[in-house]
C-alpha cells in the first residue's frame, strides 16, 4: 500500500519534555534512505534542549513554537521549513493554545540523542 | 539561517504536464543526505506518467488528486503520506478546484526522470 492517512497511524507519547508525541509516517524499514516522522507538542508542552547525531529536515504543519537551534532563537509556525544540522543543540516550547506539529525527517543512520543543559 | 518561510521561496513553473510547479525547500546542498521540495499542481493540472531512479517520500499539504503508482490507483489528499519506490511509474491529476500540493523528498543521488506511456 503506497498511501497512508496520517490519522490512521499510531501517535505514541514520548517520555521526554512535556505533552510530546511521535508518529512514524514512513519508517526506516520502508524508506531505503530516510524516515518521515510527525511530532506533536500539545499546547503548553515542550521538548528539552538536546542533540542528535543526525540532521533534521522539518516542515511545520500547524501551531507555533519558540525554537532554539544553537545560537538562534526563532519562532516557527505553519509552512516554515527548518534545517537542524547534526549535533546542534535544539529545543521547542509551544506558543498559544494550539498544538505545535511538524514533520521531521532523518537519514537511516544511528541517531544518538543526548539531553543537554538549557541555556535559559 | 535555520528557518525559512515556504512562501518566501521561489516557486518555479515546470515544463512537464500542465499547471505544475516546484519549490526547493531544503536543497541537496543544504541537506547532506536528502532534499525537501514542494510541488504544486494547480486545479485542472496534471503530471504525466513517469519514472524516477530515486524513491519519493511525500506528504500532501493541500488539495486532492488521482494518483497512479504502478498498479495502484488512489485518491491522495491533505495529510496523506505517499511512498513511491524508485523506478515505479507514477502520475498525478488534480480533482476539484483546489491546487494539489505536496512535499516530496528524495535522496541526494542522481535522479534520471523518464516519461512513460500512460495506461489510460
Amino acid at each position: 500500500m503506497s498511501v497512508k492517512n496520517m490519522d490512521d497511524l499510531p501517535l505514541e507519547p514520548l517520555s521526554v519534555g512535556a505533552k510530546t508525541s511521535k508518529q512514524v509516517l514512513i519508517s526506516d524499514q520502508e524508506g531505503p534512505n530516510f524516515a518521515m516522522r510527525r511530532f506533536v507538542i500539545e499546547a503548553g508542552g515542550f521538548m528539552p534542549m538536546h542533540t542528535n547525531t543526525v540532521e533534521h529536515e522539518q516542515f511545520c504543519i500547524g501551531g507555533k513554537a519558540k525554537v532554539i537551534i544553537g545560537d538562534e532563537k526563532v519562532i516557527v509556525q505553519k509552512n516554515n521549513v527548518v534545517f537542524i544540522p547534526a549535533n546542534v543543540p535544539h529545543c521547542y516550547k509551544t506558543i498559544g493554545d494550539e498544538a505545535f506539529e511538524f514533520l521531521c525527517l532523518i537519514p537511516n543512520q544511528e541517531d544518538i540523542i543526548e539531553i543537554v543543559d538549557d541555556p535559559e
